[in-house]
């Protein structure tokens, strides 16, 4: 059996992708990782598709300078609007976290409604729409498996997740009020599950949950992206050899001290070599 | 007298800073415009001071290259953080927002407590408690003014604000409540002026101003900054000589039509000659 000892990148536009990190980390404890997050660009959800490309495509070349075997966009938005483009400039694999939560969607969801939040550039691309409607079609080929194909797709801009919890705003009345906001419209239409299309949700994860009521299932992206990953090094023999504790790199754009405070949060442990650098500002 | 023809430059992190050009287009009818909006790095309040000189840094050199005769940082955080960092740079007067709020707060609040609003980086620099002690200690020194020499300055950043003007989410319930949550400690302070220390703020201003009641006065920075400029213009003999509609150039950062659509809505009027550049990016 081959290996692969290169590091894993993972970037995001500020602190949402620290939840992909955690759950690669937990899955793959042996891999070392490094860890990129836009914090002086943040946010990407509100800015063009040129230029979400554009600052996508510096941090892959950052990354990539760094001597990473695969790049994870650990950034839905720049999973849904740049990873066309990511991937025909890049000489490694790069992932996004759209196609695995669609899949999952798919598999939890075989008739109801498939609900999508995200930010308001994810949604206008309709990236998870046309994910899903790709994977039912996929399914509906093999007679075997239950499909989906009557299932409706509702997609939703939640605007202010993303200030809400880069400012860390979390456990507040305000937050629950703003869930209740955007959400009415999506439990009116019972959704089997709602796909948390952001890498920032799975920290408002519980408050989702309680809104939409325990028939809708929540279903994380950067969970079923780090079983994707684990899944593809494996099949390509690209696993790091040793198995001892994976190190551990991170690297920001802006503030070195809030990307540990608050990310320290999101990884619900301290966070060590915090890194700032401005060759991609 | 003598007249100078070249225009006034006006820039902000994104939207915000078209409320100040709304007030110096009202109170300057005939002077020639160019407004630089940064909205492929907006938001400036949650990012390092580092980082918003670094930015403001680049729309100075840009604005300067258009031949603008004064520049004015229409957006607070910039202010409080970049302002004599530009002065030490431009060869051009900068006008900062900064000053003329905090000097209206004095002239309003002889006796009371003055409240400000604004971004995590404008209230952390604690800029407008440090300009309005100096505008204080000013007037202590001539006798025949009323002092205010007891007031509180109290402090208070809003960092949702700005996210729910940019996303256009202005006459919800929401907006209410979010306001409410940030302004219930001010409240019970009493304060006889309230400062909205970021140029997005005004658009809140009727909603801010139903929370806080009657005794409380609202001050507008832009509205100050405008007198401000004008009479800098007149002093120095550098006002435009023709009497006409002066022009109006747009620049932004990135999405030309997000800017037209939400930038309409606060000028309460179609915006046209909008470019997109790349150049400082």
């Amino acid at each position: 059996m081959k290996f692969n000892n290169s590091p894993i990148g993972i970037f995001d536009s500020g602190l949402g992708g620290l939840t992909v990190f955690k759950e690669i980390r937990n899955i793959l404890p042996s891999e070392d990782l490094i860890y990129f997050g836009d914090t002086a660009r943040v946010p990407y959800g509100n800015k063009s598709k040129e230029t979400i490309i554009k600052y996508s495509s510096e941090i892959l070349e950052f990354l990539s300078v760094k001597g990473v075997k695969i790049v994870i966009a650990a950034c839905n938005t720049s999973s849904s609007l740049a990873l066309d483009d990511l991937r025909k400039k890049a000489a490694i694999p790069v992932f996004g976290v759209i196609e695995p939560g669609a899949k999952k969607a798919v598999r939890v969801s075989p008739s109801g409604n498939i609900a999508v939040i995200g930010t308001a550039a994810t949604i206008k691309s309709r990236a998870y729409s046309t994910a899903i409607n790709k994977e039912i079609s996929f399914l509906t080929i093999d007679k075997n498996l239950k499909t989906n194909n009557h299932t409706k797709i509702i997609e939703k801009a939640c605007p202010l997740f993303v200030p809400l919890v880069e400012e860390g705003i979390i456990n507040e009345e305000i937050t629950k009020s703003i869930i209740k906001y955007y959400l009415s419209s999506l439990i009116a239409e019972k959704p089997s599950c709602l796909v948390l299309g952001c890498t920032h949700y799975p920290i408002l994860k519980g408050l989702i949950s309680a809104e939409l009521g325990r028939d809708t299932e929540i279903i994380d992206s950067g969970v079923e992206t780090a079983k994707a990953v684990k899944y593809y090094l494996e099949e390509n023999n690209m696993l790091k050899k040793e198995n001892k504790n994976g190190s551990e790199l991170f690297f920001v754009s802006d503030d070195i001290d809030k990307f540990k405070e608050l990310g320290g949060k999101f990884l619900k442990r301290p966070i060590e070599n915090v890194y700032l650098t401005d060759g991609i500002k």
